[in-house]
């Protein structure tokens, strides 16, 4: 089941409890508006190569939109429908005064140069610089995307608008960015986690945790879990899977994957399957890399 | 093989022709701007009601694009995007400083009333004043729409910008609009049958013509090739199809058709079977109807 | 005396003693700007009604002015022009960096649908759009217009200037309205009383009060009065008049009102003759109706 | 009976003949937008002076709304209110794609230094660019201004929206000014002369004129009457009147006039009593002064 | 050395020290942009006057431009760019989040009466609004400038943009100025002092000093020094100097200055050569006067 | 004696000549705008590169300022200031409704590859973008830019301010350039020849030339020239000289300069020294290289 019929099958759940009138419900699944554009630039050898990008605006009922700008080869629109809506969803169930966006650049911003991904966010800027803004749609950093974007992204933006800081959020502190963003999703993960185990009458100190994924969110989440005494059992990354039972050495992993780009070779551990993360014994299996892994598979 | 489909691949063979780069052949299919918005109304019976909306820019190098808005319950995306695109090629063709684009909206304009259709209108309108204008992307009426679908457009559009009776063409003649305009499509049917007729040595005069479709395009064909000395032998619309070998009166047809809203009845003629059409004994055959109509089958 | 003779009368009364210049004098009694529009809207059985709305400006020298909207059929510009001149003097002596003004729209609104209302209100605001704004002039509900008032003006107005929620106040608590708003003015009445009466070295409890008028202001400043240990001995509204002389239960009459749309029939108190309400025997009379009410007659 | 009561009865009274709905013609008479503003400015002595400038737009349906703006003493609302709604029905009967206006300030420009009269057209001029322009309404010189008047409007306004030489007609031809604007209303009274006259089968050669006031429209009708042949028998303005039943020398009257400021004294007539100018006998009488002087008394 | 050589000797002097790429050096050296405009006023004699203003915008990487406007004949555009510059360097010292920009008008304000001065102002700033804004470049007074300037300033600006209080800094209290403004120079004087004394380990309180000038930032550093139980032994501004070894008496000396425009005839001090005053002996010298005064010679 | 030294001499002479206010003719002199901005882009290497680029805009009071927009490692300001100045007076005595301007960047373009310069004119045209428009100035080619310049900054032009065709002239005929853009200059040089030899009752044919200088005005000169009948009898460039006292052949010549990018080695001539090519016998001496060439040395 794709991310944009899973996600509508849900909010159509939701709506039937709350008893939503079938237009209401029908009009709260059309986004307000999409926006696909072409965005062209001259890569470093002279050649031109032309991106598709776009941001889909869900809905505004609740104030300005927000979410994040992805960077993937396999930028997919259903699926970044589906998190335009639930970050709709995200914002209300909050409550705080915003709805819900999501975009992105069919890219692989592995295969840019640093110049070549200014170039190509400046020019995805001046595309839809009249459709976002401060009381409109506020972008954020996302998968392939990270503070240095958001820097690109307001400062063209800028050019347009005037000196405009609040366009994006997650950019550099020293533009005005927030401290604790980069913690931010991570200590989410670690607050739903503590919130859960609460529920059952247990606490993180002493529970045997699996972090699949160990990028922004993955390591982030390990280290706090760790800090506030969880056990992390095993991790999983693009490069390989480690495990230790008595519990990995979290500050030891973070400076191993930060000089080696993953946690492959990490001595504090034994190599397993990453293919087997999923089902490796814990008490809390943390899914931090793609959506949709749990299935019935 | 669906319009966007047959359109690009018509391009590569015309692209490969002209010896194009592959990268600016790539850069040439990707539309310049693609938007889908949300259009919610209050219905007559005070229900509200959602629509889809979409305008899609293909190309405005050579100058502002070009294109007409239809409302028809199956706007289909790629079919759009493909016209838009044959807009992009029918300006450059014919050397005026204009791009292409094309837009509609998802719904049965027969299924709604003209205030219905006004709100829906100036909604859509207002979501899309900021990517249109005089010097962006005109727009002009097209299937579903006519003058008076314009006229709502204009007068919503110079709310927000001024008096810009510009922006879109096609609009009523005491708005602006260019005498001839009604006439205009049939009239480039005669001039197109006239060329390709006299390339092969003969002329309008005397020829039998066959006539699929009697809408604003099929029935000024029919009656300026009636004019000229042309005998239409056959026409159909989608109430019916009737035949006359000796040719059909046409000034009585257009007022048959005028009082019953269809040629079924048409007493100065005999009704045949409206499938049959295309297959009917004719020197030249007028497709009028919709696109798509000869094909292998 | 017509309302704007008798505030310019106060005025000049107030300049003698303050030794303004005459030519100050003077132009502190123009306003700054007026506008008068026309608003022509489709009613609901389809044919047009056109409506005049007006907006004076007094004065923003202190800052942005801020004043009511009125929908009244009666709406007298003398009277407007008194009432925004007034909201100028009003916000001084507050010492709030705002300045005056005071607009409406010659209708009856209990006569309007509200789906004519709100066209109405939409095409009033379309036409002053450019005049008013969160450094300019901010709206707020005035008699015959409420919190949902706003919340079409809101939304029209953010339709030319993107999302704009500090355009109006007063609108509802879900888009920003402040909360306690709609007891502001009932609670100024019980501030200006209990002042008024510690001047006289006495209180609010145990004095008996005659309110007239029982809609926003005159309802909640019972209630507020009530709560603070004041005996309410009579009220009145458009429906009616009832007298207690022990004291009105408040918080039934409340209920009754809300029932019954107006005082009359309650059974905590004896109907009285609404013209003799203002001759009632009190300590405290509160006029909350319209103005004018105390005069030489 | 005044201007507007006049200009009303007579708009109803063609609207019956028309057979307008009553909706449509109440519509019609309501004009679009009138707008009032407080100008103040320093004399030349440093004091404070304030005036009231107004500017009421009758209606743009047919296009950008025309008229005069006036300085005047007793610039009269309704006055100026029916000049406005006259505007609109003489561009639809000339057929030109214009709607109408007017406006004015009440002062007397002949107290005013230059340099007054330039700052008090700036300021009103600040006070109304954003609801003028070349798409929405465009200003012309009228009683008390001229095409100086015009630069200064021009000047102002381009300090806001840019070099915008169209905003207002009748300005210097330095400024792009048209050629014959200056003879232009004299010569239409010329042309109205001859088709009335050749509706009786006369011309213009040959007939006695009396003419009511020698300002621009007078002066200028006078001299193209008489270089067509016809005889100008008595003239008048606010410094006297002068008959001369052979016919006055017009080239030697418009120098007298000019070195003088008025008619008085000319040598080439008698004076006469200028309250008689009216009854003065001759074949056709031109009233080239203010409105209204024709009536049953 | 001109203010500019040094300036850019200082900052380069720095750069070595903090190994600045001499790129990146060169960038930082050359201002972010220039302006010079014409300012042509009418004199209150009639004629006309021209005078040239500029505004030199250095560097706005960290937050919206700040800096003085001054009125001085001999405005020197180098020195003007070093005071942009070092703008610049001590918003960033300070850390606050903005840049560096100063400009200014060549007049003698002492030779233009009040109202040909807010004639300048005005006309300066409709020439230079599109470039400075609250998010832009924020004006503040200078040398021959004070609030009254900046309620012009904000009040023109405000005609283009809307009520606009924060576009200058500096502008009179009752407009929204700080509270404390006036004195804020002088009272950074003051804690520098303290802070450098501190670091002698000594205190204000007991110490010798001699001010050179007495305008905002001298007399402020004066009164403030002395109520810290400084002693001021001598003083000096344009009209003399004045010197009492037992400690000027700053209250009368403020008084007498109001009302003789000038520290000369002072009766509590003796008078002395003002040339002499940068060599009196003292604890602390405090120049306060023109920069450049503290050199070889 | 430098540029702006000898113009503004040489416009004190004329304003004596024409009795012009020396107010006035101060005003006159005093450039309306002057604008420096700083251009930093990153060069092919990847290192930064910081340009100052500068716009003049001397005069509007007779319409939007014309004129070029020059690359040069020495644009001296004094000289773009007198050439902005003459602009103004050239366009007034050709009396078309311009201004004057004049602008540049301070780089050798012979050093910046393609993609450089297109970075640079797109940064400068960000910087300046709002003082530059169709109402207000219009730049075109100078020295070291060309057509190609002009569509850069038109591109990046109209992403601010939508599609703007008419903000530059000198642009590629595809974009909508004139024809005849590219000789103009050239052909102005023959249309100056032939009025001066006329005064002196010759004609072109027959007459000896020397060309100094032969890139776009003295190629387009030499081929008017020769085509009318003139005998070209020495040219000069960068590269060299030819002299060929029979007349050279220049079409032979255009081919040979074209291929070896200058004139030098041309066979059908005999080389020269290039410095003595203003002193070459002939009836007529074209200056066709930098100004200031002709002086008492």
């Amino acid at each position: 089941m794709n991310a944009l019929v899973a996600t509508n099958r849900n909010f159509k759940l939701a709506a039937r409890l709350l008893g939503l009138d079938s237009k209401l419900e029908n009009s709260l699944l059309i986004p307000f508006r999409e926006i696909k554009v072409e965005c062209t630039i001259p890569k470093d050898d002279g050649t031109l190569a032309s991106f598709v990008g776009f941001r889909i605006q869900h809905d505004n009922a609740r104030g300005p939109m927000k979410g994040g700008i992805r960077y993937h080869p396999e930028v997919d629109p259903d699926e970044v429908n589906a998190l335009a809506q639930l970050m709709t969803w995200k914002t209300a169930v909050a409550n705080i005064p915003y709805g819900g966006a999501k975009g992105g650049i069919g890219c692989d911003p592995g295969e840019l140069s640093i110049s070549e991904l200014e170039r190509l966010t400046r020019v995805f800027t001046q595309k839809i610089h009249d459709l976002i803004g401060v009381h409109t749609d506020v972008p954020a950093p996302d998968m392939g995307t990270n503070p240095q974007t958001m820097a690109w992204i307001l400062d063209e933006y800028s050019k347009f608008h005037g000196y405009s800081p609040a366009v994006v959020t997650g950019k550099p502190t020293d533009l005005g960015g927030s401290l604790g963003r980069d913690a931010a999703t991570g200590r989410g993960v670690l607050f739903a986690t503590e919130a859960l185990l609460h529920e059952h009458g247990k606490s993180i100190a002493g529970q045997g945790f699996v972090v699949q994924g160990f990028g922004n969110v993955g390591s982030w989440a390990a280290q706090l879990i760790s800090e506030n005494g969880g056990k992390i059992v095993a991790v999983s990354d693009i490069t390989g899977a480690i495990k230790n039972s008595k519990g990995l050495d979290i500050p030891s992993l973070l400076k191993h994957t930060k000089e080696n780009r993953g946690v492959r070779g990490f001595s504090g551990g034994d190599p397993i399957d990453p293919n087997s993360i999923l089902t490796e014994d814990c008490d809390v299996l943390i899914p931090a890399a793609l959506g949709g892994v749990i299935n019935r598979e």
